[in-house]
C-alpha cells in the first residue's frame, strides 16, 4: 500500500469548499474536487469531477448514495495525484453526495477518504437568463484601477505581489467593493452591463494586476474580494438594472498555477514535455489568419494555436478532453454561481478551434438567451467574422458565439476622425467599412467600443478635441451594434497615443482612491470639459435606453461629402438623423439628398441640445461636431392650431 | 405620307454591311440593322434587330421569306428613326432573309424598303470554345502603343483625331497589323492569350487612343485596321497557340456616338433628359461599396451606377431592355464573329447589376466553357468577390462571370515588396491577403496581374531593382491564379510611380515603330538588365506551360520570417518550392520548418538557374531575389550507382 501524505497545494486548499477528511485512514488525507459544487437540473446531465489529492490515482471512487445519480466512469492519467470522475445527474435532485474512495488493490478495506459533494438547486429562471443585447451599454472596468473600496485587502498574506500604486504596472488596490460602491453612479450614467477584466486569482510574482494570468479558476483573487463579494456585486448591480459580464480566458493561464508542478495529465498544457525537459518554449506566432487560411502550413496554424502567449502564460491544451471539460464546466459554473448575463472571451482565436465550438455550444445550450463576445483583435472583418455563430465558413467551421468585438469598425472609427478628409480618407473609412457587414452572420450582434484596456485612450487619440471625441462616442452609442465604453472615458481619461501603454491606459479612475484630487462620481474638481463629456455621455446613454430606433432600428447612411457624414436609424415612428461634421468652418448642409429618409418629417429636435426647429431646405452646421436629430411630422413647441 | 429623306449618319453608313436600297420608293432610302448579321443555330434563338433609318418608325417590317423564322414583334420607342424587331430563329438554317418595310398607313402599297439580312452558319466548335484558363498567360496590349504595322492607317479621313506621336495622350499609330507581326515574338516569349484594349471605333475629337469611348459597337477603328484584320489577327494568333480576349465596355460609350444626336429610345443613356434640356450632368460618385452595402442610401447606389464616367463617356442605360439586348448581342456577336477566347469587361461594377447578371448569363449560356474577367478596381476582396460566379452573396445577387481581376492581391504584391520588412509590414501583406481567398467562390479563377494600362509600371514601382522585379513576376506567374502581364514589362518599361500617368504608362513598345532605337523583338540595343528580364520571363512562361503544379496544383505557404516567404505548389509528383528573399545580406534558410511539404525529397533543381543540389538542413540564400526549386527524390546529375 502506498503511503498517502498530506501535501495539498495551499492555493487549492484555500479554494476548496468541499474538503473531506478521511475517517478511517491512519494518515490525514485531503481530496479536492473541481467544480467545487454543481447544480441539479442542468441541461447537460454529465458532470466530470477533477479529483485532486496526493496519490489519489491509487484510489477508486464509489457513490455511497445513489439518488438518481450514476458514477459513469473513473479515468486516470499519468498523474498519480488526479482522477477524472464522470457522474450522470440525469435524474438527480439537489442533495449532497457522498463519494467514498477505496484502495484499488484492497477494495474491501474501508474507504480511505470520503468526499461530500453538493448538488445545489438552480434558481428558477437560470436557464432563460437574458444575455447582454443591443438594448445595453457595456462599461468595461479594470478592477485594480477603478476604485479601492476596501483598502484592507490591498495585500494578502498568501498572494505574492503586493500593492504599489506608484508603479504603473503594479497593483493599485482597486476591488469589488469599489465597484459595488460606484454602482449608483454607473446606473445614473446609463450603464446597463459591466464587463470587468478578470477577477480570478492571479498569484504571480509580478505584473498580476490585469488578471489574465489565472492561478485558480474557482477563486476570486482575495485582493479583489471573495467569491461571495462577487455574487454580491452581481446582485447589487442587477437591482439597479445592471448585468455583469465575466471576462474568461480559455487560452492561457498563469505560470503560478499549482498545476505547473502537478499536471493533471501528460498533455495539460502545450509544450508540457519541452517544459519538463527544460527545452526552449514555443511562443505563439500571432498569425491569426492561419486559422482559416486555406493555404496555411499546418505547422504555422499549430504554432499560432499552441504557442505560449508569454513565458508567464502557459498555453492550455484544450485538445486534452479532460481539460476541455474542465474549462467548459468552469465557465458554466460561474454563470450559474454568480448569476452572470454574459461572457467576454479573451484572445478568442488562440484557443483550439474545435474546442471553441464545443465550449460555446455547451454554454449556449445551457443558456439559450445568453450572450458571449469573443475578442479577435484584427482589423479585417473576414478574420473576425469567422468566429461568429451563424457564419457559413468556407471550411465548414461552426461557432456558437453570438458576438465578437468589432475591432475592424473601431479601427476605422479612429482613422476616420483623425485623418484629414479627402476622397478616400477620413469619414469614408467608416462608411466603407460598414459595407463589409455582409461578411458577418449577424453584424448587429457585434460589440463596438470606443476603447478598451488594450487601446490608447479615445480622448487622447482624438487629440483632446472634444468635438471629435463626441463624434466618436455618438457613433458608438447610436450604431447598429452593442456599444461598449471603457471606464473613465466619460471624464476624458488620457494616455499616450503611440504604441502600447497598458499601465497608463489603465490609470486609476479619478475618485476611486481616498485622497484623489478629482472625483468623477461626485464631480469634485472635474474640468469644464470633463463635466461636458460626462453630461454628453449620460444624455446619450439615457436617450438610447428608450430609443427603439437605436436598439432595433434600421441603419441607412450616405456617402460622406465635404467632411459631413449622415446616418439614419429608424424604427416605427422614430427617425433619428445623425450628422457628423468635421468642418471647423460653418457648413450649410442641403437636405434634398436625404429625402429618402427625411420623408414627410417637417420638424427636428436636437437630442443633445434640447432644441427644436423646422426642417427646411438645409441645416446650418456652425462648428465641428455631431448633431443628433429626432425627426417629427408635428411642430412641437411652436405648434399652432 | 411622310417624306423619307436620305440622311443616315456617316459613321453608321460606314459600318453597315447590310445596306438595302429601296426598289420602289421615289426617294432613295437606307435602313441599317444591328447586329449587322447573325448566325443560325445559336443557343438563344431570339434575335432583336435595332433597325435604324430616317423615319423608319413609320414603317412596319414583314418577312418575305419564312424558312423556320418568325417575326415575333416590332416595337417602337419615342424615336422616329428606330425600330426594334424581334425574330425567332429556333428552326432557322443559314440563309439570307428578306425583310420588307411597308408604310404603316398604307400596307397595301409595295414595300418602301427591303433589308437583306444574313444568317451565317456557325463554325462547328463555336459553342464549346475554350476560354482562357489557369494554363494561360495573358499579355495585355494597348494597341495604339504596341506596334505600328501599317503606317498608312495612322490617320483616316472620317476619323476626327489624327496621329501625333509626340503627344503622350495622343494617337501614336499602333495597329492590328503591328500585333500580327509581333505574334511569333509573343509565342516565343510564352504568351498564350492576348488581352487587347478596345479596338472599336473611338471617333472622338481628342484623347481617343485608349479605346474606351466607343462610337460604333460593330466596327474596328479604321486607324487600327478593319473588322477582317481583327479576324485575321485572331486566326494567326490561334495558329501559334494564342487566344484573343476582347476588352468590352458595357458601362459607357463615347460622346461622339451618332446615338447622341439620334437616341434609339427616350432612356438610352442615363441623364438623357437632363442632357436634352442642357441641365448639368450627374457624374458617378465612384462609391463602389454602395452596390452591396446593406445600409447604402438608394440615391448613392444609383449615383454610382447611373452617373457618367466623364463628360465624353455617356453612361449607357442598361435598364432600357432594348439597349440591354443590344449590348448582350453585341458581345456575343464579337465572340462568334472573331473567334474569341475571352472577354475582359471594363469598369464592371458601374453597370446596372441586374443587367450584368443577364449579360454574363447570356454569354456563358451561349459558350459554357468560355471565360470572362471583370474589372472591379478595389483593394477589398469582399467588394471584388461579390461579382464572381458562384458567390453566395448576402443580398442574393447572382453573377455568371467566372473571373475577376485580382486588384486586392496586386496591391498587396506591390506593398509587400516595397515596404520595409517588419512583423506586420512587407511580405506579410501578401501572406495575409491570400488568407482572404475564403471570400471568393473560386479564387483560382481570378486574374492576377503585375500591372495594367491603369497602373504605374512594375519595374518603376520596384524602384528599378531587378531582384524585386523578378520576385513580383515570379509571384504572379507561379500563383494559383490566371496570370496577366502588361506589354513591355518583359523589357522593363518604366513610368513615374506616383499618381496616374496613363500616357506614360502606355508608352510605345520599343521596336514597334520604324526607326526605334531599341527593339524588344530583335533585341537590338536592349540593356543587359532588359535582356535579363526578358530571358527571366521567357523562362518562367515556358516552364509554367508544362507545369501541372503551377496550372492545377495545390498552394501552401509559410508565414514570412526574417524577410523570407516560402510557397509550395504541388500536383502529382511535381513539387515546386518558391523562396522569396528580401534580404540583401546572405541568409541561411533552415529547411526543418518546411518538412510538411519537402517530404522525402532530397534533391532540388533551380528552375531559373538550371542548377541542381542536394537538399540538406538549410539553403544558403546569398542575395535578394526569388529562388524557384523543383524538388525531387532522385539525385539527377550527380547520381552514383
Amino acid at each position: 500500500m502506498k503511503k498517502l501524505t498530506f501535501t495539498v497545494a495551499t492555493t487549492l486548499l484555500m479554494s476548496a469548499m468541499n474538503l473531506a477528511i478521511a475517517a478511517q485512514s491512519p494518515s490525514s488525507f485531503t481530496i479536492n474536487a473541481e467544480p467545487m459544487f454543481w447544480w441539479a437540473g442542468m441541461e447537460n446531465s454529465q458532470l466530470e469531477l477533477l479529483i485532486e489529492g496526493d496519490n489519489v490515482a491509487a484510489l477508486t471512487p464509489k457513490l455511497s448514495q445513489q439518488q438518481g445519480i450514476t458514477l459513469v466512469k473513473t479515468e486516470r492519467s499519468t498523474s498519480p495525484n488526479h482522477l477524472f470522475v464522470t457522474l450522470d445527474l440525469h435524474q438527480a435532485q439537489p442533495q449532497t453526495l457522498t463519494i467514498d474512495f477505496y484502495e484499488l488493490n484492497n477494495p474491501k478495506k474501508p474507504a480511505t477518504a470520503t468526499l461530500a459533494y453538493q448538488l445545489k438547486p438552480r434558481t428558477s429562471d437560470s436557464k432563460q437568463r437574458q444575455g447582454f443585447s443591443n438594448k445595453d451599454v457595456i462599461y468595461l472596468i479594470t478592477p485594480d484601477r477603478f476604485a479601492n473600496g476596501n483598502p484592507d485587502n490591498d495585500n494578502h498574506t498568501t498572494m505574492l505581489e503586493k500593492v504599489n500604486r506608484s508603479d504603473k504596472d503594479g497593483r493599485h488596490g482597486g476591488d469589488i467593493q469599489g465597484i459595488i460602491e460606484a454602482l449608483p453612479y454607473l446606473a445614473d450614467l446609463g450603464v446597463t452591463q459591466l464587463w470587468i477584466n478578470p477577477l480570478l486569482e492571479n498569484n504571480q510574482e509580478k505584473y498580476s494586476y490585469h488578471g489574465y494570468s489565472i492561478t485558480n479558476f474557482y477563486r476570486i483573487d482575495p485582493r479583489f474580494g471573495s467569491n461571495q463579494d462577487y455574487v454580491n456585486l452581481v446582485q447589487q448591480a442587477n437591482k439597479l438594472g445592471i448585468g455583469v459580464i465575466k471576462d474568461i480566458v480559455v487560452n492561457h493561464m498563469g505560470s503560478g498555477h499549482p498545476w505547473m508542478t502537478n499536471f493533471p495529465s501528460a498533455t495539460w498544457v502545450n509544450g508540457q514535455a519541452s517544459l519538463q525537459q527544460q527545452l526552449p518554449l514555443d511562443f505563439t506566432n500571432h498569425r491569426r489568419t492561419t486559422v482559416q487560411d486555406p493555404y496555411a502550413a499546418s505547422t504555422d496554424t499549430q504554432a499560432f494555436s499552441d504557442g505560449w502567449f508569454t513565458d508567464t502564460m502557459p498555453d492550455m491544451n484544450q485538445t486534452d478532453p479532460h481539460f476541455a471539460t474542465y474549462l467548459i464546466q468552469n465557465s458554466i459554473w460561474w454563470v450559474e454561481y454568480a448569476g452572470l448575463s454574459g461572457i467576454r472571451e479573451d484572445t478568442y482565436s488562440y484557443a483550439d478551434k474545435a474546442f471553441l465550438t464545443q465550449w460555446s455550444k455547451a454554454i449556449m445550450t445551457e443558456y439559450p438567451k445568453f450572450n458571449i463576445v469573443g475578442e479577435e483583435w484584427s482589423p479585417n472583418p473576414i478574420t473576425v467574422s469567422y468566429w461568429q455563430a451563424g457564419k457559413h465558413n468556407k471550411d465548414g467551421y461552426v461557432s456558437h458565439v453570438p458576438s465578437m468585438m468589432d475591432f475592424p469598425l473601431y479601427e476605422k472609427l479612429i482613422a476616420s476622425l483623425t485623418q484629414v478628409e479627402g476622397w478616400d480618407t477620413g469619414l469614408v473609412n467608416l462608411y466603407e467599412m460598414l459595407a463589409n457587414d455582409v461578411v458577418y452572420a449577424e453584424p448587429t450582434q457585434l460589440v463596438l467600443f470606443e476603447g478598451n484596456h488594450d487601446t490608447n485612450r479615445l480622448y487622447s487619440l482624438m487629440n483632446e478635441d472634444l468635438a471629435l471625441f463626441k463624434m466618436a462616442m455618438a457613433y458608438v452609442l447610436t450604431s447598429n451594434r452593442i456599444p461598449q465604453i471603457f471606464y473613465g472615458t466619460e471624464v476624458l481619461m488620457t494616455s499616450p497615443t503611440k504604441d502600447r501603454n497598458d499601465g497608463l491606459v489603465r490609470s486609476d479612475f479619478p475618485g476611486g482612491w481616498q485622497g484623489d484630487s478629482q472625483n468623477a462620481i461626485t464631480g469634485d474638481n472635474l474640468s469644464p470639459a470633463q463635466i461636458e463629456a460626462q453630461h454628453f455621455i449620460k444624455t446619450l446613454l439615457n436617450y438610447r435606453k428608450h430609443s427603439d430606433a437605436i436598439i432595433n432600428g434600421t441603419l441607412s447612411h450616405y456617402a460622406p461629402q465635404d467632411g459631413v457624414y449622415v446616418q439614419f436609424r429608424q424604427a416605427g415612428d422614430e427617425t433619428l438623423m445623425s450628422i457628423y461634421n468635421k468642418n471647423s468652418a460653418p457648413v450649410n448642409l442641403a437636405l434634398g439628398r436625404f429625402a429618402e429618409h427625411i420623408g414627410k418629417h417637417t420638424q427636428a429636435s436636437n437630442i443633445l441640445e434640447h432644441t427644436e426647429f423646422d426642417l427646411n431646405d438645409s441645416i446650418s452646421l456652425t462648428k465641428k461636431g455631431v448633431t443628433l436629430l429626432k425627426l417629427s411630422t408635428l411642430k412641437l413647441s411652436t405648434h399652432k392650431p
